[in-house]
């Protein structure tokens, strides 16, 4: 006879097989899948899916649960993460859930049509009904404060409109100013960034840099796919992927950043492969991740120091940089319209808006038909500049068609976080730039695991950061990092 | 409510999209997983199989069946396929099947092993307990005359050891004299066909190869594996892999092979998709197809004379042969040990020798301790050469050690079919030569849509070989076809 927590565990296991299904089918159908195999691809992804919801949520999951007795602080911290997921897949009725499904279908249709003929008034109907849908899911959810809050709670545990709030609050004031006196000091010419560099070396010199900070290509891959990420199966087989462009730039921080979240993925516990407590706690511990390997190691000039004579080897028309002159380059900040193309300085910018506007929404303080006024308005007060038409504006975003409503902060904790968890490691490292320029990215890495990669799911977003830091998510380290580095690199 | 047919449909797709996952997971495993995801990837696919095993034969399906009432022909044809597969997956106790598949887990090790070592005695015991589990199945599955009747029915519906054994009777003779009659000709010096041929070469020339015949890459991929097959999800999505060696062969004919799979798979008709009458009919009807593409087109004359040319461009060390040269060397037929390194010629003979003796240790006029004496003598007999070790021998398939008995004469039976099936297409179409020189593969392939693809699995394969030729599965087409083609080659 089982126990309850063996009947649990055995039906986690299946669960587990089911969504590896539906993510190798996401991966292929990014990266290898010809064309005409989409049809079938999304019966079966769809039909994996439920059969994993059902299993998931099903009377048989619920009542060992209930009835599972813990064997240890591995089990409980298992019971604790199965409640919490298991009530947040329950508490939303199906029939909302599948309205929203069939909405963020028809929603991507008609964001990516309205993008692309720059007609917002056509998307504003369907957007309208995508946060209502928001503002339902927030009421079963639950919430004593802020519907925000119980949609933020989805992505990032225990986080609240609150704390965005102070956060951006933090970094509101001193962002701009930093903006600002960068925008009154000559203009950099980056413009020897872009080219029609060879995909073969791009995709060589990457893998040489993934490789050297601690990427285990015996037990992950990088492919190419039109939109780069970073998906697993188990810590044996974690994959990314990038995207070659004319900005010689993006496949190396791309592949930094997703490299970032991959050494994360490998990091975690072999005792906890396949069970709920494997892999990143939270998107934002997540993109602390990221962001810590993209920029604040693969931005520096150690870095560069260390790795520009090989870049130039394989471009030679960059070697005249030398290190120090692609370094500046690579920091060029500038305001501009596009978040994904935004720099290291705005880059907070473009969240703000989106979460301040998001936010107007779901109480009702804004209306679809008002958003790209405010929009605008945000970008003009934030960054300096106007869009010159929504496509470049509020219609740039794919996340709002598919329902991702208190989603973006995690992006700028990610940032805050990376900076907060790198002091932390300076105090107990010591000298940085000298292990990044003499390549030393094992007793980097070696930290954050056994610091973050090593707690996968088991302790709360917040616990850890406070575990790890010993405070709770701070600006400071973020804010003054910044401006050390950019006052150097503009001579303020 | 949903009727019994709708329950058993909507069950099926629920079945299709588990076992989508499981061929998804192992073309995955075979092309580009990273070492470290085996484990993870057989938890994995165990746990998805027993979920699709158990969803078909779960009461359920079993009532669904007996209570649905088709509604036309297609209807009929799907229960009638159904109820033979259901048949055949509860026939076996699960007891049976899990001790088979840990057998077959240890059998897979021991055998490479022993190969390696050439050491038959360590796998012998194994392989016995192999032949007896072989036994019980048969008991279990039930038949007439013959338990090999009961194994081959499970690869080849219908198939029976009568059939199998009336067919070698037919080829033996011919085939062992046609074998010796060019043994007393001039040997063949193939020696320049053998080299380090880039790699990026010989796969453009395949893709385009395959392309030409008619494999659609808009729904269809190729991809490199250390053991090229063909696989698929949809008739959007079919996928082949190749293998790179020092013959130029392997990867051409390789190709070509896979390819014929490849469009059979491709040309099953779109209402049937993802479901249980979608794709090709029997292993030996499927290898009739790949075995027509690969040896009556791929090793045809006019096929050179069209393709020589662009060979010899991409390997000119090549282009001295001429179409009418490298037509002589690709068609070289030498009595060898290696079944799967065979020629045209000698193919089947290597099968009777299996077939033969997988026969008699069923029925227990044969025990494995006298094995590979018996298998050395029929090479002798057959083929005039007798294997200098076990490893070149009878250890040479890895078919028995995943137990796969009964299973070798589809090999036999699909050459039988190509030239039977190519025939009647003769009849029908007039002069192929011209067809395949002009490269007017299309109307080839459409023959074979309009007359064997659009079946489906709705026919038994020897009803559609019947409706297909008007006579059941006859060797004289065969025999017929070889004679013609080596007469000439070899000048007897």
């Amino acid at each position: 006879m089982s126990t309850a927590l063996e009947t649990l565990k055995s039906r986690l296991a299946d669960v587990n097989a089911l969504h590896s299904a539906v993510a190798l089918m996401d991966w292929d159908q990014q990266t290898y899948m010809p064309h005409g195999g989409a049809d079938a691809r999304a019966i079966h992804t769809s039909t994996l899916s439920r059969m994993a919801h059902e299993m998931f949520v099903a009377d048989e999951t619920q009542k060992a649960l209930q009835g599972a007795t813990p064997e240890g602080p591995d089990d409980e911290a298992l019971l604790r993460v199965v409640k919490r997921d298991l009530e947040l897949a329950t508490k939303l009725p199906s029939k909302l859930v599948e309205e929203k499904t069939r909405l963020a279908s028809v929603a991507h249709e008609e964001w990516v049509k309205a993008r692309a003929e720059n007609d917002y008034a056509s998307f504003a109907p369907t957007l309208a009904r995508m946060f209502e849908i928001a503002k339902e899911e927030a009421d079963h959810l639950g919430y004593t404060d802020d519907p925000y809050d119980a949609l933020l709670n989805q992505y990032e545990e225990g986080g609240t409109a609150k704390d965005v709030r102070a956060m951006f609050d933090a970094i509101r004031g001193p962002q701009v100013e930093l903006v600002k006196a960068i925008g009154g000091q000559p203009k950099v010419d980056d413009s020897i960034l872009y080219g029609d560099w060879e995909e073969a070396k791009q995709r060589e010199f990457t893998l040489m840099l993934i490789k050297e900070v601690g990427f285990d290509l015996e037990r992950g891959r990088q492919d190419t796919a039109p939109h780069p990420f970073c998906t697993g199966w188990s810590i044996g087989d974690t994959r990314l992927t990038t995207r070659f462009k004319p900005y010689i730039g993006s496949a190396i921080f791309g592949s930094m950043h997703e490299a970032g979240h991959g050494v994360y993925e490998q990091g975690s516990p072999e005792k906890w492969d396949l069970t709920p407590l494997a892999g990143g706690v939270s998107l934002g511990v997540h993109e602390s991740q990221s962001r810590l390997w993209e920029n604040i190691v693969g931005r520096s000039l150690p870095f560069w120091k260390r790795f520009f004579p090989q870049l130039a080897e394989k471009f030679p028309v960059l070697s005249g940089l030398g290190a120090e002159g692609y370094y500046r380059l690579i920091n060029k900040v500038e305001p501009s319209l596009i978040r994904v193309e935004a720099d290291e300085v705005t880059y907070n910018l473009h969240v703000m808006v989106r979460f301040e506007i998001e936010s107007a929404m779901l109480k009702g303080e804004l209306d679809v038909k008002s958003l790209p006024d405010a929009w605008n308005a945000k970008y003009e007060e934030y960054l300096g500049i106007t869009p010159p038409s929504d496509a470049d504006g509020c219609l740039q975003d794919v996340h709002w068609s598919q329902g991702s409503i208190g989603y973006f902060p995690t992006y700028t904790m990610g940032n805050l976080l990376s900076y907060q968890f790198w002091t932390k490691l300076q105090e107990d490292l010591g000298d940085t730039d000298a292990l990044i320029e003499g390549g030393e990215f094992g007793k980097i890495l070696g930290w954050l695991r056994d610091n973050i990669y090593v707690k996968g799911r088991s302790m709360p977003p917040k616990d850890l950061v406070q575990h790890v830091t010993g405070r709770p998510m701070d600006a400071k380290p973020y804010l003054d990092g910044l401006k050390e580095k950019y006052s150097d690199l503009y001579g303020l």
